[in-house]
């Protein structure tokens, strides 16, 4: 599936500003905006509270227990890109830290989304960089194999291609592809205003029941009310 | 197992002033008060830190993917309750979020118990609306087919009926069935006043070892201290 | 495996200074410092975050739903010790509390490592004793079967011998046998130092690829960019 | 939950005839005939491939490690009947082996549904006893704690009343309420006479597209074919 | 990620000679002779032991407890054919069960890799129909929300597009993309010439050591022999 | 806790007698004759069933995605060895198949203990070379890091010397420090001598209960029969 030992320079990314805009939807606004698909593994987890973020993908294949591919993946980095790490075998070693977290930000690299591990998360809340990761672990890694930068990789059960939008916060990780990005953006503006004047009725009392205009349905569905 | 598309409307619900009391014990407490059984699958998880309620069980079953009766639970809520839900098969879906939670809440629900997903977990914490689940996800789901309301039901591996006690803090979610709760509240409290005293004792040293007499038993098993 | 019913009281405990002063270091530094092994499974979690802290290892094996030996290495802990608590098989179950904390913060432990749950977390981060464990549990045990105290002990996948050094933090708990200990300290010296050098470097933009003359290998093992 | 250290001695079994018939149509079918409702998680495994059983429930509640309430329900089987083994919080050790199932065997059970471990299962299969389980594990247990028999139990996630038919194959493992079971037998055997007309339509090239009617619900759901 | 309500009629199929002639070497022979990418996760194992196929992808996307579109994909699958279905969610119902089987086999289809459950599991041994899955489950599935056939899917953490080679056996599954068939089906030959003098040297005692010329290169890694 | 990069050739083995002897017991009864001590976690499960086995374990020390070192554990194999494999992180690759256990029985060895992946197992099924193993993956390893051989490991959680003996079948694996071996063959005799007797009383119909002497104290721990 992977071809590996390569590193696409040029990758097409989505247009800055639809990319930065899709970060105050949140994960599960975008998701459904999206049609209910996208969605990275809820094994994916923040490893600290609170952060919101949007931005272009940049990708890295990485092989289990080595993360040399880490520094090849650094230099492509432009500001606005998040990476994201898929490992061709599962592991739990810990492939990122505070050096290289110090060096993706440098870079301008808004986050880290890696289906292994992570370290130093201390120091990484401290500097605000947030990853999103399937666990922590102190364990380093190694550089001794070749895996593959920029081309599309499965992280976490979702198809990534370079470019596309990652927006991640509290809930979890989404990928939107490029070619999706603009619709999904109006979508989900869309559907955050009509979430609004919902609130406010449930706030008021109002049941989804008679919101929705589900009674019937259910009726028809065959439920029964038992006093 | 389950009836299934039935809504029972009048439940039986423990004592509002036992229920209500059983909160600050705290669920490990309580749960030895029970005779150490009761208690969800460890794997149940609070989405904040420092929440700690009781309440009387509303329950729902829901299916895989499909929320629709939470809309139906909802009516059924009245203060002082806790929803309680199971689903019918494992899912990690996100069934639960902000809007769901504003409705739950103006009926004076004080939290949920879910046996998977939930999201829109930052607005629930700055709402005060703490959830106890199995996992985060940002996957919403759908509006198709019918589960049941008050029914007994089987959530995270325990059994709970409407109207049974709810307590659920940081260690956990303990479920004290209706005909058990003074009874519990009342070994509860005493359990309590005991500890305090233990734990002065505990603090200036004293050991466990002769504050409950246990080298006498201790020997008598065998142990054998080397130097 | 296993030596049951026996309490070895004299264990040579690795230098206090040498002890103490890993703290600093943190768990990933110090696992690095040993040549990337003694680490416990990532699974081992910390109840709170920002813990930071080492000291020598006591360790106690336990049976399942069973705590009655938490009594008995209580007496057995010094001041800067840290209890390691191993399972004879796999158990979720909450072994220890705000009472055990309190008896052993009295005695001068400074932390528990179980392979097992805990309870009352909420007051165990107030009063500051940190617990790195497998889960979080408000089951209560039993005091009924003999296990023994300080012998060596395989605690989440790692070899402990009382005496070790036990460093924990965020990034998870490594065990560092007392005849590497100084050995450790130095190397973990010696790597922060570099440490603080290569992050200014990358803080100011130089890659990896660079700073570690990364670019020379990658291409002779057949790296290739395409533009 | 549970009521401890309880033997009921009098439950009311399932009719024998419409328990037995049960057998044939396996889980799948069975459950199916149910409305979807009482399988047991599919983590429950045979302990060897090919067997498949019917028969009542006799319940038992044991404690993690302790097998002691295994020899008091053996005294509560009768011929037909099938034993459910819940424990009160999540173990792995083997609590059976060749011996309890030579004692089981000759009591008249057919089979053995435990959330836990067993082992001997060489000599099991070799008795013809067959065993649903969680996992194996030659770990045995101690005899220390009370649980009760023929309490209602939750078991891999199910509710069983004493009395209930249990239905068990390759498939995994179906409870049937005592109320619901002629029900389900009539359910069963209908949907079985269907299967076979279904079969040979299958194997004759129809798609069940055309058999079931599906093309126009999808045209209306919105299904588009692409060539 | 995925495109829904979509079905595509015509899709490039690898050359069935080629697509054929992967099966003989195995899973584990394949996935050396690609460069150790495209294996689906290890949890995928075979409902019984000994079959070992390949085939052309058909692919489906379903979501949980919904196998809607499996009737869908039936009526694409050509004689060679092998089915690959994903789900949008986790989930472990029974998708598929011996009707579906009778369908698929009618049609041509060799055998199904699914990112979930399967059931009446002894006929489909008994039919010769091979499944790959996640699990075994009884639970059935309803039919009402679309997906999609024949777009690119990820299956179980690897990425298949339709037309692809899937290659499946006791070790596990691999995904052959169309484009590296012929190349993979080459080396995978010139590898297994390679075992057969291999084998026969090690059933003679010689060693890897001397056999593959390591005892240099583990002298210069440090490797050191202790007497 | 481990040294790395070294081979230790002399290693001390139990005596062949007494480590040939203990493998007809099987791993229940001699984990049992220990004290229910030394098992391996029941993950580990054998590639095919029926194989029960003893032998004396050399070790072997690999890293994640690495199998070089069992090549230099290969030329550490005597007659009656079992080589027993400990990884440095969890890792689910096949280290090991069909060349590698050509090699192995060549030399004499008489099985593998694997916390981690093996392939080819259709093959080493006919070969009647048996693997107890964590799980089974077509992925491949590289040949890069150090390990060491003949070191104490810790394997599924279990700790190992060299020169221990270990016993697997269908039931798991346990380890006998080679201290033990003798007294563990001789309570294993034992314990065997009474099973035989005590399963002809339950083949008769006598209950554990009278058996064991246990309505007594059943009674006294408050034990009660509700008719």
């Amino acid at each position: 599936m992977y071809e590996l030992g390569v590193v696409y320079r040029n990758i097409q990314r989505t247009d800055a500003a639809v990319a930065d805009a899709l970060a105050r939807f949140g994960a599960a606004t975008v998701h459904e905006a999206m049609g209910r698909v996208g969605l990275l593994q809820p094994y994916m987890r923040p490893i600290y509270a609170g952060a919101q973020v949007s931005g272009t993908a940049v990708t890295v294949l990485l092989h289990p227990g080595d993360n040399w591919m880490m520094h090849v993946v650094a230099e492509q980095i432009r500001p606005g890109d998040i990476v994201v790490a898929a490992i061709s075998a599962p592991c739990t070693d810990g492939y990122f830290g505070d050096l290289l977290a110090t060096s993706f930000q440098a870079r301008g690299a808004r986050a880290l989304i890696i289906d292994a591990g992570v370290r130093d998360i201390k120091t990484l809340a401290e500097m605000n960089f947030p990853v999103w990761s399937k666990c922590i672990s102190a364990k380093g890694t190694i550089k001794a194999t070749l895996g593959s930068v920029n081309i599309p990789v499965v992280c976490a059960g979702a198809l990534v291609h370079p470019g596309d939008v990652i927006v991640a916060d509290d809930d979890g990780v989404v990928c939107v592809p490029r070619a999706m990005a603009a619709a999904t953006l109006d979508a989900a503006t869309k559907r955050e205003v009509n979430e609004g004047a919902k609130r406010e009725k449930f706030a008021a009392g109002v049941l989804g029941l008679d919101m929705y205009g589900m009674r019937e349905p259910l009726a028809k569905a065959g439920l029964k009310y038992i006093d």
